[in-house]
């Protein structure tokens, strides 16, 4: 098989701005309005994509865009979806932090036979304070330690799905054997943080176990995903960051002893597909425009653990921040400070990039399939995951932008398998 | 409207017996297949069934019963059931002891969202010592403490479902008023056992919040459910005892400030329908042979925390155990207990009876539906759990006894509404 693009849809009800479910176009419900999200998640389908793929927060304030504020919860929303999907992979973000790790491993694996093994767990290490208040207080650990947590977390829940061996239920009624004992194993886990002797009370899926994603892209995140994770969810500021990211993460992971074919990397990208150039810019500007310059100030200061930035002129040179938000988002606050600095941004230009990221895919179907094919040959991604925050984007995206790439031949016409390990192409655990 | 009977079903897979999937006309896969689950919701939802009902346990070993070594977590497998369902509750088995409940609060609420208002929790206290070792040896704390614990996270429960009033999200795209901030609240809860500050991320749902069931019957379980809960799993040993549990909750519920019409009161059954009460006998007789008294006789000491029953002659009075069981599953074993003496059982007696007991509602489907009028006439009950272990005794009883019962006027021949809190005949929470 050769090589061909993967995607994958984030979805996320009203979007992630702070006001575009004031725009005529959007269903102001679709936070919390299952039909939306089958919509979605079957036009994704019908465009062959690897995944669904759900965002998750523990912790809101009278601050929190609307979507945060009153949304789905990932693992149930995902089980309704897979009753109403066929192929589609479903991958929904998890906190190593703030879970018990039998419970998160069961409702995975739960997801998994019931999706028959389209499950992904993003897994994430909760970047807010705030979050301690909902859960007795445990306070946020520093940012080093959420991911020693985090690995001994994800080795409980990969011991716990490996409970049971794959034809571990032969279920034989003439014999009376419904297990095979030799093929139970207890896990005993006796770590820093966690403690757990198991076996989890299901089996292994038909892809064995649900795929590891992790999203964040500081040094430590990085680190983690080259040795744990399957797929990688990061930014796509510029082809060439993006090649540079690509190629070290691949590099760690091939360090770690890992094929690095088997972890895929994805760039999350807001296609806008129009007419022609002018009419997408135009779509984007009207889009664009529904967001007043203090939303997206409040915006952006969530990524700096809710930072007041109201003390600062809109029109000075974005500020010296030190170390705000180096136990929050890293990755993502690194990336604006080191961006401003960059590009001479003021305060203003910075909320409003973040607030609503001008498309670096745009014009019309044939531009964004350039645009695309032209990552793609430059190796500098495995795939992009699509949000489509501007209204008929991503409808457009999937009927007019798949079928010019399937024509040239770098995109499948069909899934390869029932499985999420298959369709994104990684082995299935055995 | 008068009143008229109700019903939920108790769904899980290969059944509560030992070697039931033996059975030729059992699947054998059931407890993993979601076809299974969708077909038996879909029936009851054909009979107008107020609910389905999943239990739950935390901790399997090698001495479990097949279904819990193998099965679906309830929440994953509830939230597909939603999808593929219109009317009929979707209650499902969690633990107070062993859940973060702003976790719990919004996997249930978002159920709810997804279910369009027919979420329910059963909430038990954990009664397995070894739940412990799958929980960072978090001790299961003795069975008063529990129900002390139960009563600070239902707290938090239903603290974090009210964080938002009915109406609180406008969502006025002329004005950008996408909630109302007089309609949120912080919960801010500091309690011995949680501290939890809130506000939930998701808002109420169309029948408020989720259903509270409780199925403990010890004296702990029934003060708690006659505070707490609005509908009650219980035994249903005979119509004498039904009966004075019926009217001891009953009275407790109003002494606690509520109306007792409001707090449910459904004994689990499990009906037998044939041609003939002969057929009916045979039939049990058939399904009942298929378990060796060794296998009941380990079905039993799994609700006294796994006691060693070997060193007893099966065929001597039942033994004496003391507090064996107290910390277990109390109502339970101390029924076990007082009935063997009442009984004069031997062990291998008390060990068949509870591996697969004798159906009390047997016989033609007249000669069931007589029965279940009989214990609704004498207000022992407002509806029944049904099981349906013996094969096709389900759907007998669905397109047989239920056109009885409607034909007597005493069962419902369409939904009252869309909601759980209007078909079982609760008020929906403001």
């Amino acid at each position: 098989m050769s090589k061909t693009i993967h995607f994958g849809s984030i979805l996320h009800g009203v979007g992630g701005t702070t006001d575009g479910w004031r725009h005529p176009e959007i269903d102001e419900t679709a936070s919390t309005n299952f039909d939306f999200y089958k919509t979605r998640a079957q036009l994704a389908e019908k465009g062959l994509f690897d995944f669904v793929f759900i965002a998750d927060g523990l912790y809101i304030s009278e601050k929190s865009i609307p979507h945060f504020l009153n949304r789905f919860e990932p693992i149930t929303l995902l089980s309704s979806l897979a009753a109403v999907t066929e192929n589609i992979g479903l991958v929904g973000t998890f906190s190593s932090t703030y879970t018990d790790p039998f419970t998160l491993a069961r409702q995975l694996m739960s997801l998994d036979h019931l999706s028959q093994g389209r499950a992904g767990w993003n897994l994430v290490t909760s970047p807010q304070a705030g979050v301690a208040k909902n859960y007795n207080n445990r306070a946020l650990p520093p940012h080093d330690e959420r991911y020693k947590i985090a690995q001994e977390h994800l080795d409980v829940v990969r011991g716990l799905w490996r409970s049971w061996e794959a034809e571990a239920f032969p279920r034989n009624k003439a014999t009376g054997e419904y297990f095979d004992p030799t093929k139970l194993h207890r896990l005993n886990y006796e770590g820093e943080y966690y403690q757990v002797a198991g076996p989890l009370n299901i089996g292994r899926s038909p892809q064995g176990e649900p795929l590891i994603f992790q999203a964040g892209s500081s040094d430590n995140g990085r680190a983690f995903a080259a040795g744990n994770a399957e797929a990688i969810f990061t930014h796509s500021s510029s082809l060439e960051e993006t090649k540079a990211f690509y190629d070290d993460v691949k590099k760690r992971a091939q360090a770690a002893g890992k094929n690095p074919d088997h972890v895929k990397i994805y760039p999350g990208i807001n296609p806008l597909v129009a007419d022609s150039l002018e009419d997408a810019e135009a779509k984007y500007q009207e889009f664009a425009s529904l967001i007043p310059i203090e939303n997206a100030v409040r915006y952006l200061a969530r990524y700096f653990d809710d930072y007041d930035f109201s003390g600062y002129d809109l029109d000075a040179p974005f500020p010296e921040l030190g170390d705000i938000g180096k136990n929050a988002f890293r990755s993502t606050t690194d990336y604006i400070k080191q961006r401003a600095k960059e590009q001479k941004q003021t305060l203003r230009q910075v909320a409003l990039e973040q607030a609503v990221p001008r498309p670096n895919f745009i014009g019309t179907a044939t531009d964004v399939a350039d645009e695309i094919q032209r990552w793609f040959e430059a190796e500098a991604i495995d795939g992009f995951i699509i949000a489509g925050d501007v209204p008929h984007s991503f409808e457009r995206f999937v009927n007019e932008v798949i079928p010019i790439l399937q024509e040239r031949g770098i995109y499948r016409k069909a899934y390869e398998g029932q499985t999420l390990r298959e369709n994104i192409g990684v082995p299935i655990v055995q």
